[in-house]
């Protein structure tokens, strides 16, 4: 951004005592960033999407958690770290690595010795290095996604690898580079000739607001396209590759990813092209197996069916109603894509063949939960 | 409307010199009327999209063509009607009906004796004849989808049929009735209990604007939902029937419709769930067999992608940019599910099997072409 590199979110101030993020309500039209100074802040940010993604959101419950012992009192500190989590934990209910995250801050606090500074000391730093693991397992991932990306472009002779992706994985889901589009940002850099085929991903256009304008900051060709495209393009032979993230995984491989994904991998199925999904390890939940019967769906505020925003020709923002006053809706946030669509798993430790077995063998320590 | 029962097109005017159409560019925010005087007026009305649906995009061709003759020179006559034949069916490529109205129309006035106020009358009477035969055939098609429906709800107990549709084919796409929302239509005022899913089909949001609208004005129960999530709904057997109109049929039973129809096809055909296509014999193409390779898919302004229009809190009509300025979009209009995904088609005979031989087996006078 104006020459400057960005993550999504980072602590600011004499004493660190902010979290600012990148206000994603406000993109692609404005960049704005935003400090959040309460655990109170950390929510509302979490539950009305000021941040989304599986990694930034993990990423943002870990910072609220150093909020949260900066808020602590010293003789209630892990009664107060511990309700803490429970209200981050249930902003949103699909995504893993909100709990993982706020799980991870809560070993590395409770039931530990020292002065209460010590430990905020010690909670800012367990936030960091969460936010830097996501980052570092995001660039891991576009390293292992790139020779995917290599392999099916050496067979277009120089044309562009067609990549149709469904909402936003990139580096403003995440806290850096991205999931999905890691791997895509890393063959453009390799000067592989790629091209995306970027998802509107209705009702709430993360594709058309939050990946259109990553990939137009990076300069990788793509063009837009309504959600109901992919089987067009798929049944011409428009798209080499599909790859999304998730905002959970099973031990057995099904995945959880924003709703329209599993339509997505029906016709890549269909039509033989290959369907994978990329996250980091903080994505799994090994405690799941059947991720239809078993992940929890979000069902979100009809409101954002019923309306939609964008830039008037002023350069004004604003929402506009698409049906009829009184028609009603529903907005499931998320479906599950079972394990038998998905060609493969792209993470930070390599690709893993979607099947309880091929998870297992990059995560031997899982093998006996 | 008000009490009163419209037609979406008809004749108007004291010696029926205007085509009086719904406006639907205005629905379902406002309800207007437009008068068509020239075959021009009719190009534009149907390329921009004024009409749309293709019944409707059909009797307004007709219209159309009673129009061209009352604008044909005495001496020029058949030249000036093969000209605004040509004209009308350039307008949109994918949907078939407007080839066939326009023929319809051309068999009727070609090579005829009579003088020139003669041949207006018949010009008149043909289009109004082609307008009534929609109606009426669209009228067939309710009461035969209405057996497929009581079927289903008679294995309910008395729990609502769920029917998952896309795109507006009810009474807007056509002169009456509807296609696909007839059996609806028919069903409900049966007394049988029915649910409709409203897809709301970006890119210009027919299901939003016009099927939630009708279906609203009938009093049909019935929830606005993205494409998105047709197929999380089928996942978790919240749907018990797809019925979608369209714009083309081949001879084999493939099937052009709106773009992410075939999505829809292939949720369904997984999860078990039938998926029925109605239409009215004017929308067969008897002279194609494979659609994927056959029937031209047309491709629209990328505008309708990039922009969204609907109505503000203070109740204007406002159009808004939802990507960024820069960002590059692809807008194709249809896509074509292969015959093997549809369970049957409910036309105004009876209910074929999506196959050259079930079809036939309704239209035998087109077994040897």
């Amino acid at each position: 951004m104006n020459g400057r590199r960005y993550r999504t979110i980072w602590l600011e101030g004499p004493d660190r005592a902010a979290v600012r993020i990148i206000d994603q309500r406000a993109l692609p039209h404005r960049f704005e960033l935003l400090d959040l100074r309460t655990v109170e802040d950390v929510r509302r940010a979490i539950k009305d999407m000021y941040v989304r993604g599986a990694g930034l959101i993990g990423a943002a419950a870990a910072y609220g958690m150093y909020l949260a012992a900066r808020e602590a009192g010293e003789a209630s500190f892990d009664a107060d770290l511990l309700k803490a989590a429970e209200i981050l934990k249930n902003t949103r209910p699909t995504a893993s690595n909100l709990a993982w995250a706020a799980d991870a801050m809560l070993a590395a606090l409770l039931d530990r010795p020292g002065t209460r500074a010590q430990k905020i000391g010690e909670a800012r730093r367990a936030a960091e290095a969460i936010a830097d693991g996501d980052a570092e397992s995001c660039r891991s991932i576009g390293l292992c996604g790139l020779e995917i990306i290599r392999a099916l472009a050496e067979r277009k002779n120089g044309e562009a690898v067609n990549i149709l992706t469904h909402c936003n994985a990139g580096w403003l889901a995440f806290v850096d580079y991205g999931s999905a589009l890691s791997p895509v940002y890393a063959a453009f850099d390799a000067g592989i000739a790629v091209h995306v085929w970027v998802d509107e991903t209705r009702p709430r256009n993360q594709g058309a607001s939050l990946t259109a304008w990553e990939l137009g900051c990076h300069g990788v060709p793509h063009d837009l396209i309504p959600d109901n495209a992919g089987g067009h393009l798929m049944q011409h032979n428009m798209v080499d590759l599909v790859i999304t993230g998730a905002d959970r995984v099973t031990r057995r491989g099904d995945a959880a990813n924003k709703i329209g994904t599993y339509l997505k991998a029906l016709a890549a199925k269909e039509n033989g092209v290959p369907f994978y999904i990329a996250l980091p390890s903080s994505t799994f939940d090994f405690k799941m197996r059947d991720g239809l019967r078993e992940i929890p769906i979000e069902e979100r505020d009809p409101a954002e069916v019923r309306y939609m925003a964008g830039k008037t020709a002023d350069g004004c923002m604003e929402t506009v109603l698409i049906c009829p006053d009184s028609t009603p809706a529903r907005n499931w946030g998320f479906d599950v894509t079972p394990a038998r669509y998905i060609t493969g798993l792209i993470t930070e430790r390599g690709v893993a063949e979607a099947s309880e077995q091929g998870i297992l063998k990059l995560y031997p320590e899982h093998s006996h939960e």
